[in-house]
């Protein structure tokens, strides 16, 4: 594996599905892999889950971790090229990456959209500058349209945990006080148009994702229908595509309760965190025995650590 | 040593500090216990001292660490349950607390009092629920009450000095320009009354501390009088536990100088740093022979890791 | 070597560059050397690239690093004697230099001029003192006026570049936006100064900097004169140092471009980064086979592990 941005970076889902559980069992057999080998961290924008469960799975393969917060540590980059800098950016990302790939073997990033213009934020200029400048391998820590190590651990959880061949998954929409970006959702479509499951995706009109990300999964906007026999329930908040980054509705019927469930196969509910409690899922829900979604957050450290691996067999 | 809050968490005091002198002479000699093992420390309020001290504990002691800035990576953490969370909390204790207990085998917290509601910093309520959710041993990096890391330094440092074997030790109040929280007086009290000390309280009328950690200490509010042959003076500030958070007094006849230090039987002077020179502490104490705040904030390294080293054993 | 502050704590200079670039062969060679020591990282003002070189170049040696960003971190220290803390800073340097002095076996420290008072300044007031109460080796991650771990890096760069004994070399003032510190160009002066090389200095009128670093180098304030058959140019901004911290000029005829490159022996361009494109330097020179910018960057590793390995040595 050469870069991690998207499920197109992966040959082998199901394969690099039961490394990661392999891993689990056993999270120290790599130890030597990464030894002497630094992987950088760089955030464009916060993280906590992101960042420490791939410090512990870069740690759990020998690697040491650097990490830098670009937003705390004000280097404001400049990614156009031909410019005149004498504004506010300090350093430009050709200069920046260059200079991150010869004191890192992998470099993890983490950039979220502005959410303002579609067209930038869909091109991944970003990402895409910082691949060809950096020169070593990048693992996205979440991009403006994908969050990729968040899916994998999503389908380690569902992998562990689903008591029939083909489940039906439902990604639901949920409400938010906020503009999300789109990224947790276009992602977990993106992977289970891939995976081996029945995939539907539910959301009020005016929510549909881009296409690009949800072709092969069934769109329903009757929440109640989309969730009929359910074995997994996705909820997640996202802004809309089309009317890009504005919210439409907070319309609190799609809150995920109790009683919604009943209409579900007694479906395991999953959410990436954090959460709004009362907001997008029911406290009821949370605290009850159908909530995967401490196991999804624990997963996180096998599904960065799967990928790592591979990265680093790759370099030799 | 399941958790580390307060010094009803010891069963052993002596042995415990007896360790630690062991640890500071021998640091390296349980590098395999931690192997393999993470601490994370969540800071809800700045520490300098605290985190390095404990980074190193945990470091000689064969473990990773991993850092967690609350109050600067913005996870503004939610305590009250059943709220409905659209505000400005972003996730709740619930979760926040199980996600960390996923990643860390140990968790070191540290959380300030607010200062403005005696009941709400005096339940522990952060730390309880903490406790509670994260299903780890969780280690006080100062919590709204207490500082018992900072206190068994304290006692460590007076087992390796003291030339008698009861001595004689005041803690007393000194001037301060900010309102300062009663946990290390409280702490230090708390751990002064189960130690082997002649153990004297002194303050202006209205700063008694809560009888809770005063219980078997004398308290006097003439300073001169509390000094008398004194062994050891703590100096400390802390705002009102009464009128709650308030500063009453900044008289400056209470900072200590070498004037006071004679009315002591040659006292050595501790503080728990930071220290401002000319309003607690003259500057001829601190440059002079009779400081110990030095060897104190040194001895921080020995305390934490052999509360670590003691957690560590009871997980197995 | 006790202490790293200037080209003066260097008895060896070509030694020193000789060990640096047999590490770069073989970064891991010394590994035992640094096992349980531990190097503090002290920043009063930003770093990316200095924090990061440094941080790998401890690993490679086998080094524990510590991170604290006292700008980010809210600890402002105060560094007069005999001043009543009553005001901003919590602690003064003579506590928090000796307490890290107890947490670190060297201790890196970062802190940049006001660029107000010159005399304050140049003084290094702060880094003296440090060093006074410290109580362990101190190495310069950037003073007010001196970077010696980046000329350090930009001598090594030479020596792996050259392609004759004695190299002429170019350090060119270049336009900026902000008033930016003498501390990168008095530096690379004074160790161009007692470096096997041609050097020269070339600025606009008012921009000279101060002769106890410059003594012994060519000044021409004649730009064009000053490249001919130059075999290195070495680009940076400084803000006046006669007119202190005060900003001039803004002059673009003084940016280096391909035109200006003609008068030199095709010359490799070096700058220390960040680098202002379109103002300090053209695109079609850091774009260009001239650059030497990112190779730079990337000695910045084998320069703090030369030193560092010679401390360690020094220490025993």
């Amino acid at each position: 594996m050469k870069n991690f941005i998207s499920v197109k970076d992966v040959t082998d889902i199901p394969g690099l599905v039961k490394e990661a559980l392999e891993l689990k069992k056993n999270p120290y057999a790599f130890k030597k892999l990464g030894e002497n080998k630094t992987i950088g961290l760089i955030f464009l924008n916060p993280s906590l889950r992101t960042r420490i469960s791939t410090q512990k799975a870069a740690k759990n393969l020998g690697m040491d971790t650097i990490v830098m917060n670009m937003d705390k540590e004000g280097w404001a980059l400049e990614t156009q090229d031909g410019v005149i800098m004498n504004h506010n950016t300090v350093e430009h990302i050709r200069e920046a990456a260059a200079v991150m790939g010869q004191y890192c073997d992998i470099i993890g990033v983490r950039s979220f959209p502005r959410l303002v213009d579609k067209n930038e934020d869909y091109s991944e200029d970003f990402f895409n500058k910082f691949i060809k400048y950096a020169g070593v391998p990048i693992v996205s820590l979440e991009s403006a349209t994908l969050h990729p190590l968040q899916s994998l651990a999503d389908l380690i959880t569902i992998e562990e945990t689903k008591t029939k061949p083909r489940p039906k998954v439902v990604l639901t929409w949920a409400p938010h006080i906020k503009a999300l970006p789109q990224a947790v959702a276009n992602s977990f479509s993106e992977w289970m148009c891939k995976a081996d499951v029945e995939f539907v995706i539910t959301h009020p009109e005016g929510y549909d994702l881009a296409n690009e990300f949800t072709n092969g999964a069934r769109i329903e906007y009757n929440q109640d229908k989309a969730l009929e026999d359910a074995d997994y329930v996705y909820v997640k908040n996202w802004s809309s595509y089309e009317d890009y980054g504005k919210v439409h509705s907070m319309d609190s019927h799609w809150m995920m309760t109790n009683e919604k469930l009943k209409l579900t196969n007694n479906a395991k509910v999953m959410h990436c965190l954090p959460v709004r409690r009362g907001i997008e899922l029911a406290d009821e829900i949370l605290d009850g025995p159908n909530s995967l979604v401490i196991q999804e957050a624990s997963n996180r450290v096998w599904s960065a650590q799967a990928v790592l691996k591979r990265m680093l067999e790759a370099q030799g």
